[in-house]
């Protein structure tokens, strides 16, 4: 007989019923032609002496075995293992296998998608600073569940919630393109709306379905990265053009379509990211103009239209006459909680009907009850609601932090205080400042740019003891690199 | 002066403000060339009695012109449109402009997704057979959204929702670690896994990952169409294979490994879609074996793992002993609700990796509340409850199907009692009657394939009451075609 209890191992801490493991132990024995075809099993007698458990225990073992068809059984005479099996070579089988699969490494070729280091505190760092997140504790979203709850209480929700709606609920869709046309000056109806996972499902799926080997996409340097890195994936070449207080320049891309054909180009001219400047209107029209000269795509990224400060919002550029080519992109994340998974695109109705067939492959059903609650958030005027009041403290901690900046690091900073949005882009004066503070441990920044020696500072998340916190402990750090750098010279 | 009259046309029905319709009209004309830079606009005085609205509106609507940069103002002089606002030619621009872009097409060049014909009823069709699909009113979603609230109101929780998650929450990797090593025998930890929106992300992610441009992937036929597609859009050559009652053909997947190289192969071992078979042991180890020897991946879809009725379910490929090249991919729909869109891909670390990068470009956050939310669901054993009552329950109706079907339609289909999944896969006998049915205007059928004049029924949705309906609507439609064949031969 085969050494069963060394073949059979119990872990009775495991959560794996005893059974099960027995069972499992035997599958796995088989599969490696420790025990072959036609080997009879000992008798669950023997079996329970052996491994010491109850004998009830080895016969839902065998039952198991026998209902997976590993095994065969003639009552009351014997158990053995199925002559269907291959014979195999335990040896050879053995020899190349890991114990545990998934702890070796993955070795055959794939594609390897740049991947940024993330500093990985071995604690969480005293002050987060993100990059322009809302601030959760003001949010809606309590009102939002409990308008979820009350759809999924309903009887034949799934009909409701699922059926139709890979384009997005149409309940969500029909609110929606109303709502656009009221606050941003966008002439849509529902057919011209898809609902995504966010501003960035929205980048990607026009970024796959414009762009192809070869073509040029044109971006402003420094750029959302997220964005660059999703054209440069499609094997596009991703052209820079720069950009100063007034948003993109303008004049280098009229200088590139000179030269070249451009597929599309990606703007945020409502507040740029990461350096928060808003496109004068001007540039705006001279973009509009060389898109339709030229027949370029835009694709317009609006994901904090509803915060500005000075004024209304800048209407976007989609709401101005244009011949379709304008992919306009928004987001629910920056309004009501990044945990909101719910973004949107507009575009002409074949351009969407395609965003759909491959938004499909990706994600091929929706949060049904979730669209459906939000269309009812704005329906009900709660949304407009909170954005009046949401925009009213953003403005207020923007304020606040210009205030703590000037008061504690005036002479280390620079930077223009942005018209909206939620993150103040900061400029440090000392050189390698910012390499210095992203790698302290106190301290997790979200968005830097270590060669323009700035980062990103979003104050929409903090309150104003929360930003004094960030600011103090900033100034602290601050002091410490700058007292570094007087011992190094000493 | 300009007929300002007919430039600016009020809309009084509409919500968007009058101040605000007034100043998109500027803006618009001013864009389209038909208001020239240095223009002076009429005072506020006689505009207002011009358009027959209140001084204060005109007011309001300046304000507005002027906070966006179209027009400058010297106070008690006048209001000028901006110098800065280049020379247009209003002709052209006009010509060539819709008046509302976006009901034009899209007319730009870019990918074309096969876009399979959807019938679209005119209303509701009496009933939907879908194509397996859980029953919602069994679902602990009211569990799950009292959890989900428990977090949302707790101060800070955007720093538990979404700090480090790209992955997936934390706790949820955790719990589902240990769950499905529990369940389903993967040796695992929180490393190996990454959390989807569904089983449909896991695959379009492996996929991109995986295949490129005339690499070779193996699937069966028929296949889970949608998997198909993603593998086709990588620009890799499909090739198929035989499904019989045993599951894939693996010896024809030898003959092709022995002609030329594969890269990956894509089985549903449990339940095969659309046809519901299961694999036998035999061909598994077999498969097992081929991509060791040949060096291909596996992907192995495992969507509805939990509902197997004749027995435990079978282990997947994945708990097999292997070299970590099998992708192993699950989804949380088919177990609660199609709403919820949480799946998951297993994988070794370096892959998973790739996967996290790329899932970022596509959805740069996750529903961090709903994954917490999950995972306590998980640990408090309610999923395992839910499964234990929704199996019983589906297991019951897969047979009360089989009765109805036996009954009412036993001439007329063929159909092999599938040992678990949510569907019966259905041959019909008459030629040309699944292609009738599809069209149908009192049926919605959602997974068909009318060259095998086949469909799936999805029973797990329906109670007895509806299962009887759906059967006794079929049986009437079936009666109504052959009956028009008789016509037609007489």
């Amino acid at each position: 007989m085969l050494p069963f209890e060394r073949i059979i191992t119990i872990d009775r801490e495991s959560k794996v019923p005893i059974y099960r493991q027995i069972a499992i132990a035997f599958i796995n024995a088989i599969s490696q032609g420790i025990i072959k075809a036609n080997t009879h099993l000992p008798s669950t007698r023997d079996l329970s002496k052996l491994l010491e458990v109850h004998r009830k225990t080895i016969v839902a073992a065998y039952d198991e075995l026998e209902a997976q068809d590993w095994v065969v059984s003639v009552p009351r005479k014997y158990v053995a293992v199925s002559a269907k099996i291959p014979n195999l070579k335990p040896k050879k089988w053995m020899d190349e296998v890991n114990e545990s699969a998934y702890r070796a490494l993955f070795q055959l070729p794939f594609k390897q998608i740049v991947v940024p280091k993330v500093k990985s505190n071995a604690q969480l760092p005293e002050v987060i600073i993100d990059d322009g997140f809302p601030d959760v504790r003001l949010s809606p979203i309590d009102d939002l569940l409990k308008i979820y709850r009350s759809y999924t209480s309903k009887k034949h929700s799934i009909r409701n919630a699922t059926f139709g709606s890979a384009q997005g609920s149409l309940k969500l869709r029909e609110v929606l393109a109303s709502y656009l046309s009221e606050t941003r000056g966008l002439n849509i109806e529902k057919e011209h709306l898809l609902i995504t996972h966010g501003a960035q499902m929205s980048i990607y799926l026009a970024a796959q379905l414009l762009l192809a080997k070869g073509d040029v996409v044109v971006v402003g340097k420094p750029n959302y990265s997220k964005a660059t890195q999703v054209f440069e994936q499609t094997g596009a070449t991703v052209v820079e053009v720069g950009v100063d207080k007034s948003g993109l320049l303008v004049e280098e891309i009229q200088a590139i379509c000179q030269q070249k054909a451009i597929k599309a180009i990606y703007v945020i001219p409502h507040h740029h990211y990461p350096t928060t400047v808003t496109m004068s209107i001007e540039r705006r029209i001279a973009l509009l103009k060389l898109s339709q000269q030229y027949a370029f795509a835009i694709i317009e990224d609006d994901y904090d239209y509803d915060y500005h400060y000075a004024s209304s919002p800048y209407l976007p550029l989609a709401s101005s006459p244009h011949q379709g080519n304008i992919i306009y992109i928004g987001s629910f994340s920056k309004l009501l909680d990044p945990s909101i998974r719910i973004g949107f695109m507009v575009a002409p109705f074949n351009f969407i009907e395609q965003g759909v067939a491959l938004r499909k492959l990706i994600d091929v059903g929706v949060d049904g009850y979730m669209q459906n609650a939000l269309a009812e958030l704005i329906r009900m005027g709660e949304l407009k609601r909170h954005i009046k009041k949401a925009k009213k403290c953003y403005f207020s901690r923007r304020d606040y932090l210009d205030h703590l900046l000037q008061e504690h690091l005036k002479s280390q900073v620079s930077y223009s205080l942005p018209s909206g949005g939620m993150a103040i882009w900061i400029v440090l004066k000392k050189e390698g400042l910012v390499e210095y503070l992203v790698q302290h441990p106190q301290l997790a920044i979200r968005r830097s740019a270590i060669e323009l020696n700035a980062f990103r500072f979003g104050f929409a998340s903090m309150n104003e003891t929360e930003l004094e916190q960030a600011v103090l402990l900033l100034k602290k750090i601050i002091e410490g690199f700058e007292l570094q750098g007087v011992k190094g010279q000493l």
